[in-house]
């Protein structure tokens, strides 16, 4: 009937296998390369060590072997694609799209679950752009009064994207397709109740694998309703409690969000929400040319929905402080900048910058997004700006304002940056950074690489018992 | 804090182990009884071939054997618990706790699901009985707005049953089981526009393996938000849309859901909200002496809220049929009764019972329900009355009314009932008849019994590849 159900289902049969242009398969290598690399990173962190001993205790014996990502290969897809998706997202250093999470992330993990069957560069691509687009429309369609309500957007809306990539994938029919769709509806979870704790890393995990299980399920012969974003109690209904927005859909195949709007790549480890006031304040200390100690008072004036995410304001882990403004701007003004490091627990403690975190005040208002005023239509972490006041103890202040978040489309990461980035990913990943240039040749030739995997395979970890 | 999490790990911590008196273990145990016979018979349906179809697809190769439910052996326990929970609701013959769900089928699956460990009749009675206990209240917390709004309780709420089942199962401690609800509340979904299809059994199974998934995950060290149940977007709150209901905990540790109120055994294979129709409407068609062919009306006048999951007013698959008025109304004036045969495609093609369904109309009326008009506080399969007119051709009608579900705690299914069923069920699963006996035998002295899973190997399908 020419429902969302049965447009987007026709939309992810007719492109499985396309071969996209240029500009397309030049932003999803740009996106892929940088996942790879915060799964790297991942292998390295807490929560990528639970769900490695989740995985390893859901695993069944046999010739148990090790991966690059550092999982074991004999446990399911579904299994697999939860455990690269929680590593992908574990330092909250994956690449995003505001107003739809982080859909990278997962699509990479789902992707590339089945490791006993190659994928090649040209077909991960493919599929990468086809769940990226379904991921992209749906998340505007359920709207952000679903964000606002206390669902992850990344966990909810991102199963169908994971579900729609891996369809491309498999190149199931529209029925098949709709069918999966259909699946995936009764799978979404996600609450950002546990951002700041390693569940919110297993919310990218949850929707890869979510992709796995709807499709395969729906590939074994599992039925189930055949319009399930549509009309009264559709999942579109249910989720965005009634506020969907049906115009998502209007040029559907026309503009493709992996290139329009394009992902923002993440230049700092911690949530974006915190982006433009980290770097409004660096700013406005080098305007007045004093050390961190010297400051007596940081307003943070941020458009109204920032805070939602940012419930920290005394945090007291790694993951905590990534989802904290107070941190973030505090640590920012000591360090110059956030990297990997600035997020351990010595880093945290350290006790200069927890007087400043006191000193930090933030301000939603509304004056900071004039052209949305009540954040319906754009995610606080893009939409608007940020204006900064820091003041020092000898009564002078000085303010900057940053319009356009760093690593976004408007300005996007040096290459520069991005090999450092990535290498910083890799040596926190435990990996030999010797390896960064082969690396980045590869995924930058990922069209002509046969097999994803196999040509990741020089990231295995040397020591298989380092993760257990 | 005294917050609803706090108090529910708590509970689950302290009463891990426990054993339990007669009454809840006898409850206890003539509902896994009822259990194991569905799941047998679920290993026969279209939902149960789909969900081994895709275990088997899942698994990893090695030597795959098979165990008494049909399943591979060598996935991991969420995915086994994924299997048999759909297996076990595939028929919709499981018994329910109104308002509440399917919560028996989950739990057995969840608690089952890890068949390399030997569990105890003792130890599954306890677990179990702690599971249904907590599934009962937060279904009662998260209240029937909920239900309302589209999600499917089974699926949403049975998640942290099972949760609580397989904590109370590994005597995890307080903290990791307060953690494993932390989880578990970032992986229920679970739509009611999936009812009809194979998904809808699935629901079963997904909450049996986010329970299993919840639990180990907090054990391996994954980490959640502290209060997932409690305050503004906390679980209750986001999925009860503001309505959530704290006095369900008034009570906790004195009062226990499994013997009061206790479960509602199933008579018939299909949705609980058709029975006090069917059994009013063969009681009219009783009184009036006639066949179902001199029938020339049949209006059904039932408390609000009961054809919400009754969504197919003209079934043309068995799924569907289970969730049609007018179908098992129809098909029950017919034969006197419903059986797993009412539902095969040939019975439902039957063109008098189909020309009988069109003069069945249904009414849904305040009047049924008056001790809850707004159906706020009772399920609408259980609370208030429903009362069915019949009209033959020559001018004549009667009236029947029903109150307590047939198989509900106040009108018990009898033990000649009971064998009957599971005999039935294990026809179904192409199991011996034969072994009925010795397995009601065993299952009425479950608490004796030292490995749960290998007392039913007696089960296993002579032919390991009829499923595939």
């Amino acid at each position: 009937m020419g429902g969302v159900t049965d447009r987007l289902a026709e939309f992810v049969a007719a492109n499985a296998g396309r071969s996209f242009g240029g500009d397309h398969a030049v932003a999803t290598k740009a996106v892929v390369l940088d996942s790879v690399g915060v799964i790297a990173a991942g292998a390295g962190s807490e929560a990528g060590h639970a769900a490695l001993r989740y995985a390893r205790s859901a695993s069944v014996g046999c010739s148990a072997g090790l991966r690059w990502w550092g999982g074991p290969v004999d446990v399911p897809p579904s299994v697999a694609a939860m455990c690269t998706g929680t590593l992908a997202h574990a330092l909250d250093f994956d690449d995003a799209l505001p107003g739809a999470g982080h859909p990278s992330a997962l699509l990479l993990s789902a992707l590339l679950a089945d490791q006993r069957t190659p994928v090649s560069g040209v077909a991960l691509v493919s599929a990468f752009i086809v769940g990226y687009e379904v991921n992209a429309r749906l998340a505007k369609a359920v709207g952000h009064r679903h964000y606002l309500h206390g669902w992850h957007t990344t966990a909810t809306i991102g199963s169908f994207g994971a579900t729609a990539a891996v369809c491309a994938l498999l190149g199931l029919d529209e029925p098949t397709v709709r069918t999966a769709f259909g699946i995936a509806g009764s799978l979404t979870g996600g609450l950002q109740r546990n951002f700041g704790t390693m569940t919110k890393p297993l919310h990218s995990g949850l929707a890869a694998s979510n992709g796995v299980l709807a499709a395969r399920l729906a590939s074994n012969g599992m039925t189930s309703a055949d319009a399930i974003f549509d009309g009264p109690r559709g999942y579109l209904d249910i989720y965005s409690l009634g506020a969907s927005r049906l115009d998502a859909f209007d040029d559907l195949g026309d503009r493709w969000a992996i290139s329009s709007p394009g992902s923002t790549v993440k230049k700092y480890p911690c949530a974006l929400e915190t982006y433009r006031a980290v770097e409004a304040a660096v700013e406005a200390r080098e305007q007045l040319g004093v050390p961190a100690t010297e400051i007596a008072a940081v307003e943070c004036i941020v458009p109204p929905g920032t805070m939602g995410p940012l419930r920290y304001h005394r945090p007291t882990t790694e993951l905590e402080a990534k989802f904290s403004m107070h941190y973030t701007v505090a640590a920012a003004l000591f360090d110059g900048t956030l990297t990997l490091d600035s997020f351990t627990d010595a880093a945290i403690e350290r006790p200069a910058v927890r007087a400043l975190m006191e000193l930090v005040a933030v301000r939603e208002d509304v004056v900071c997004r004039p052209e949305d005023p009540e954040g319906l239509n754009s995610s606080a972490s893009s939409g608007g700006f940020v204006d900064v006041v820091v003041r020092t103890r000898d009564g002078r202040s000085a303010t900057a304002r940053v319009t356009n978040v760093v690593g976004s489309p408007a300005r996007p990461l040096t290459e520069q940056e991005q090999r450092s980035k990535f290498t910083d990913c890799l040596r926190t990943g435990g990996r030999d950074t010797g390896l960064v240039d082969e690396l980045l040749a590869r995924l930058r030739d990922l069209d002509r690489v046969d097999d994803v995997d196999k040509a990741l395979t020089v990231l295995t970890p040397t020591n298989a018992e380092e993760h257990r």
